[in-house]
């Protein structure tokens, strides 16, 4: 009988999760909500109880969950220690210690969700067959996670691919979450976006048909844009400069071979890989060989694929 | 009888050799000129011929040498290939193979200079007692390598560490040697320090030491600055303000122990410690523990330090 990885996703609405075969293979996988309510303390009970009613429900031997990896919006350092997770409402937690003991002390892990996803994307997305990769998940926030010769960059502080708060932009009149002003995260994400295209259609005179639009989104922008609609365009191609600009830096640290680009703005398509590509090449031109961007494959599984393959991979290890 | 290995710093005018014990130790170190005429093919043969002539004059057996590690001022791929290093008239070339076999055989590696020095500092200066590190350069250019837990970085083609690329500042009317406008070389090298503060004396009607000197250096910039120059301290200030941002940039990636800085601006101490680490802690505001900025310790025989051991470490994990 073989062995099977649990593979969590933790977000602020929804936990999903997906048991894998340690070939990659997906063979179930489902969602439930994330309750945040006092200290979000029933959220790794919820967990567990899901999954041992997933074995119970079809007649599987709970024997064979080997392991079970979890993905979270924070930052996790190397020992498992969790300071601070503002969206489950975690503070001062070992959360892989404590699912472990939940599941009868089977070996579990804990990790930032952006290095999940990266992780996910190397194993059976975008990046299956390279080496060194760089997963950029550009959502409400800018993220990514950096897998260089297969291994994971973690760092000493847990800050590795914390690239939304590259300086970018001087000019940027507000203050990022982080204190700083003008970080990428204030220009390449969903909320970057939208911000700089009220800017632009205060200033300007041309007709859009973002003008009208109450609650403007992202993705609006995006339509629009790929429509040939001025002020959307030029908002996508100043915000983008940005990223690219950020994708050249990266390059000049870590060097990868792929830049993987995820999260819900991708879903513009190749797009706005397009226009990603046009301003990297324009800022990184010490080589001519450049790295490649790609788009992202497994949407919003990427993180219960990482998270199955890095304790797979942790266990492999130990073996 | 101890094995000894080699470790070699090919520069444009000299090229510095130094015989270490694989504990660190250095035994005796020398210099000779760099010829590069005939597209610097007398470079290697001089290298062999110096070392063997030290083991003659010294009545030790040349079987002792159990390898020789080499920095070049160029981009060297992981499997040895140098395109182009113009400094020493060589193109197309795998200068470890040739050097070996001008040795008798004996393991070689060559590898980029400012990774070269970085190991160097890791292993027995600055970084001593740290698992990652970036080390910093500061001279003609602007150069880094970096080490995480233990391990050099050096990307899918031969970029990782080439900070000095970084785009920093988009005001910067020049054209870099890269092709881009901008990058931190521009701004953060010895060059960079010279060039603004020629523009700033341009600009300004204060006056400064700085004023009546024809073949400005850095150095005079820095000493001026350290006495509180206006003219050298505000040059100062908004060259390595631009470091301090790339520092942080850099820390979003890789999230080192420590930076370390060295190269010849790096003789100017603590005091242009101090200027960077401010700019660095203005920019990296997300957590609130920030990385150590030290001075590096080995001065311009970081290079042969890290030379040696990257071939000790080469045949340590063959045997």
């Amino acid at each position: 009988m073989r062995k099977l990885y649990a593979g969590i996703d933790i977000g602020g609405t929804m936990i999903k999760t997906g048991i894998f075969a340690g070939t990659g293979e997906l063979i179930a996988d489902w969602q439930i909500p994330t309750v945040t309510k006092h200290q979000g303390s029933y959220i790794l009970p919820h967990i567990a109880a899901s999954i041992r009613d997933y074995f119970k429900n079809h007649h599987l031997d709970e024997e064979r969950l080997a392991g079970v990896g979890v993905g979270v919006p924070g930052p996790v350092l190397a020992n498992g220690y969790l300071e601070n997770c503002v969206n489950l409402g975690w503070g001062n937690v070992y959360p892989a210690d404590e699912l472990s003991k939940l599941l009868g002390g089977i070996p579990a892990i804990v990790g930032n969700d952006a290095n999940m996803a990266a992780m996910g994307e190397y194993w059976q997305g975008s990046g299956k067959g390279y080496n060194s990769i760089v997963f950029i998940t550009l959502g409400t926030g800018v993220g990514s996670g950096i897998i260089l010769n297969g291994a994971m960059l973690y760092g000493a502080k847990g800050l590795c691919g914390e690239i939304g708060h590259i300086s970018v932009n001087p000019e940027e009149p507000e203050v990022c979450n982080c204190g700083h002003r003008g970080c990428l995260d204030q220009m390449a994400s969903a909320v970057g976006l939208v911000r700089n295209a009220k800017r632009l259609l205060a200033r300007r005179t041309n007709s859009s048909v973002l003008a009208g639009i109450n609650e403007l989104s992202a993705k609006q922008i995006l339509d629009a844009a790929k429509e040939g609609d001025v002020i959307a365009m030029e908002t996508v191609d100043y915000c983008m400069n940005f990223l690219g600009k950020s994708i050249s830096d990266v390059s000049y640290v870590v060097d990868p071979e792929v830049f993987i680009i995820g999260g819900g703005v991708s879903k513009a398509g190749e797009f706005l890989i397009s226009v990603i590509r046009k301003h990297y090449e324009e800022n990184a031109q010490l080589v001519s060989k450049k790295a490649e961007i790609k788009l992202a494959e497994l949407g919003n599984q990427a993180g219960i694929y990482g998270a199955a393959k890095t304790i797979y991979d942790k266990i492999d290890k130990e073996r």
